[in-house]
């Protein structure tokens, strides 16, 4: 997407914003105005935008030529409610794990004028996707649906962050717990539906396409989402920190991440007894320990061989879709994630 | 309320968590669906149910006879959705305040192995209501005014939390903020809509009204609630602990009250100064030295003026009505709160 685009698309947040603070359902006054386009400007537009941009990008590829300004504006509009929704959870996930720094400032609730209020702007964030859907879908037949739509996403999303909390419950620290099929679970809700399944729905859902018609399109995001987070936690242990731009501490933090998974699958007795004593202590020696396992097993290795043999998977379901269109769409998806270096 | 209509309420929340934990917009296993099943039990279901019960005895009154079965448990459905909607709220509030109880029971973020993990239970709860309201109102025609509905009222009540949240912020202790017209907003916002308005507007949807041909009944309910928030101001400090079930703490928290405003209103230069410098002080002797000027300023006599002259000024927007129906509807609620000493 050209820098043009993301500027244009950059201009849609303002306007939306602006119709939130002046939203006739709340008598606002300047402190909550304020309060309110503070909170927005610092948690909604700083990320990389790829999800909010992508409905517009599928969107287009779906019609097949340039957008009307209105079509623009709607499929815009949509990618903002998806960014909000992130922003929502963004805000909420860094109180429940006491995170410091996101996006390279300070995390919302550690402001010291906004502490604990944080849980309920969190909430106000997501109020306001139902808000903009109103104010711009309300007229349109697949008005339900797209509601249906974010609320499905939002539980499944809410779902999976439960699944991850209790699974890493402090106290509980039992690798036991970990496996293949758990990591999976944890991946696909709390990740892949909000992050692959939702800007796509929007984009089909506005071209006039019955979701119920696409459960193939899901399934391929849905793996698609898996795959990215697969990588994401490979890059976590092997990637360069001044690629990625974090140091990372999946091994320190005990998360069910694909390389312990792995690791556990492939290890004998003895090796498994290391990742028991090592896996979630914060020395460095146990950090250690547990990376060259990793080496010792080869996780470099396999992990390409996951790689390569999801890709072609996925390239293979992409294929068998009947409409040229929507193979267009999840093969921009699957370019962009692609042997990724951060 | 029968208490034999009370435990037919209670069946239909053992089905609608049933059909919770068994969801198929999400994989549960044993110890999601225990997790889920324990965190509904603690928080939804402990209180008085009497916004839950409303939606039934609404929607009786609006029939004006007996409800079938199927009738029945669609409108406790959505006085559960009342229910876990305000569960939501709680659990969240809870957390913002660092409250110990609730419900007579250690609030559930107090619990050990909860924690924060409390946030994304709110969450869940939350996502539970259009989990409900599409497995039971999917076809009906007033569907997606139902969700409407929620999400219009949901974004009022955080609204109102939120401008509660700012006004309160500590570090600004300035009563200066207080005024009755903030008062109004906090009390209107995060109160009235929710627990006085969505419950009938549930009901006026599913007999099959549309809402905007019902702004009056909105506005005599949102003055409905106001009056109820007010007593519950006037009872905190003045009612007797052993019938409301607690000690009111309104002036050590420094509480935007109804109490506080009327006293700025009320007060000389002179007495102005004491409620300046002894409101929101937690030792004992501040707080007596506010409640002697409550005292003094006679604010039993200015409740009990202000409580006869909104009950009558509601009685007669209520026989404005041009509905009998619509009338003995607003006249239960009203008969409900009029004059409550808890």
């Amino acid at each position: 997407m050209s820098s043009d685009l993301k500027s244009k698309f950059i201009e849609v947040y303002d306007t939306l914003k602006s119709e939130l603070i002046n939203d006739p359902a709340f008598e606002f006054d300047d402190d909550s105005r304020q309060w309110v386009e503070k909170m927005l400007d610092y948690n909604v537009p700083g990320g990389k935008l790829n999800r909010g941009l992508s409905v517009v990008d599928s969107y287009k590829l779906l019609k097949g030529g340039e957008l009307t300004d209105d079509e623009f504006f709607l499929a815009s509009a949509l990618g903002w409610c998806v960014e909000w929704l992130q922003a929502y959870f963004l805000v909420l996930d860094d109180i429940m794990d006491e995170s410091h720094i996101r996006r390279g400032q300070p995390c919302w609730f550690r402001l010291p004028k906004v502490g604990m209020i944080a849980a309920n702007d969190g909430v106000l964030l997501r109020n306001h996707v139902p808000r903009i859907l109103k104010k711009h879908f309300r007229g349109k037949p697949y008005y339900v649906d797209l509601l249906d739509l974010f609320n499905e996403v939002e539980f499944q999303t809410a779902s999976g962050q439960m699944i991850d909390l209790i699974t890493t419950l402090v106290g509980e620290k039992g690798l036991s717990k970990y496996s293949l099929s758990i990591h999976r679970r944890i991946v696909q809700y709390k990740t892949a539906y909000y992050s692959f399944y939702l800007p796509v729905a929007c984009a089909l859902l506005m071209f006039g396409e019955d979701l119920d018609n696409h459960v193939a399109v899901k399934d391929v995001l849905v793996e698609m989402g898996t795959y990215f987070q697969v990588q994401d936690d490979y890059l976590d242990c092997f990637g360069a920190p001044e690629v990625i731009g974090k140091i990372g501490t999946d091994i320190e933090d005990f998360k069910c991440s694909w390389l312990v998974v792995k690791a556990l699958e492939l290890a004998n007795e003895e090796q498994k007894k290391v990742l028991h004593e090592n896996y979630g202590k914060k020395d460095p020696a146990s950090v250690a320990k547990v990376k060259e396992l990793y080496h010792t097993l080869n996780l470099e290795g396999v992990f390409e061989e996951y790689e390569s043999t999801s890709y072609k998977k996925l390239i293979t379901s992409i294929e068998a879709h009947p409409s040229k269109a929507v193979q267009a769409v999840l093969k921009s998806f699957l370019g962009k994630i692609s042997k990724r270096q951060k």
